[in-house]
């Protein structure tokens, strides 16, 4: 079987494809341009994007996700990619001196269209913030995330290990489950 | 003349209706959900939420404004009103603690939709971030924005006052001008 991933982000491309390969599943990136609205929960603007493609595609697949900081009540969340261009990694360790409270998830929705019909998994990865940016795997706040029960940043830890245990992993990996049932 | 205004927030309404009047133009709330894109320059959000709903009205008003600070790459932008939520004003003076620049400003793109065309008028007004908060009228970021030539915030000189220099007030005398050149 084969699904279309809306996306440009080759990291996204590599975690989907590694968990899905379990599945005997291949994805491949769509070159289509979604349509992302304002809201403050991934959810949302994954299941809009996915209503909208369903029209003219089957078997595609978005993803939306995002970095929520508690102390600062989910900032960045959705607009996790535009603050990461505008205020980068300083401007949020900037937000977060002095703050006691440095948990954070990140949540991914990976929605799929089937059959005109809009199916969404979601996946969290709980941690919280580092007090300096450490790594160079991955992309995003992945240098400034250290995941529950870890020491490493997400981009200390090296995309196969991140693609065991990330948001984005735990979402494709329900995806997988889903489709292996319906299959039966 | 009546136009309809798809915003739920009555400080914009109140703007509006001050720029208007002298156009003899009437502008009242449209109670219509507008879809909100995300982009970084309101020009995009604001002509897509009005061509959404060009297919189902006529003369309707759409806006969309943010704060564009120079020192953050644009943050909040597109942004602001989610970034007013949940990181605040004190959140924004954080961020540019210890900056030499604090200049910013506010943009607003009105969009209308006239017989199934969208036109888009844009107003900026320049102006630089206060040191702390100041004065209580209008919303979002006024009582830390200080226009060009002033030495109050927007929320300090209230909405008369305001209404004559914002962003706002601009992008709607623009649509004022336009339709009296079109009436003629």
């Amino acid at each position: 079987m084969r699904l279309y991933f809306a996306t440009s982000n080759r990291h996204k491309l590599e975690e989907a494809r590694r968990v899905l390969a379990q599945f005997s599943i291949d994805i491949e990136i769509a070159p289509v341009k979604k349509l992302e609205i304002q809201a403050d929960d991934v959810v949302e603007i994954s299941r809009a994007a996915a209503e909208r493609l369903c029209a003219a595609y089957n078997y595609i697949v978005v993803e939306d996700d995002g970095l929520y900081i508690e102390a600062l009540r989910g900032f960045p969340g959705p607009y996790s990619e535009y603050v990461y261009r505008t205020l980068g990694l300083s401007g949020v360790l900037k937000l977060l001196e002095g703050a006691g409270d440095r948990s954070a998830y990140f949540k991914s929705a990976v929605s799929l269209c089937i059959d005109g019909l809009v199916k969404t998994f979601v996946g969290i990865a709980k941690g919280r913030i580092a007090e300096a940016p450490r790594g160079s795997a991955g992309f995003g706040f992945d240098p400034i995330f250290i995941p529950e029960g870890f020491d490493e940043t997400f981009a200390e830890m090296g995309v196969e290990a991140k693609s065991k245990i990330s948001h984005r992993a735990k979402a494709f990996q329900a995806l997988g489950e889903w489709i292996a049932g319906v299959r039966k």
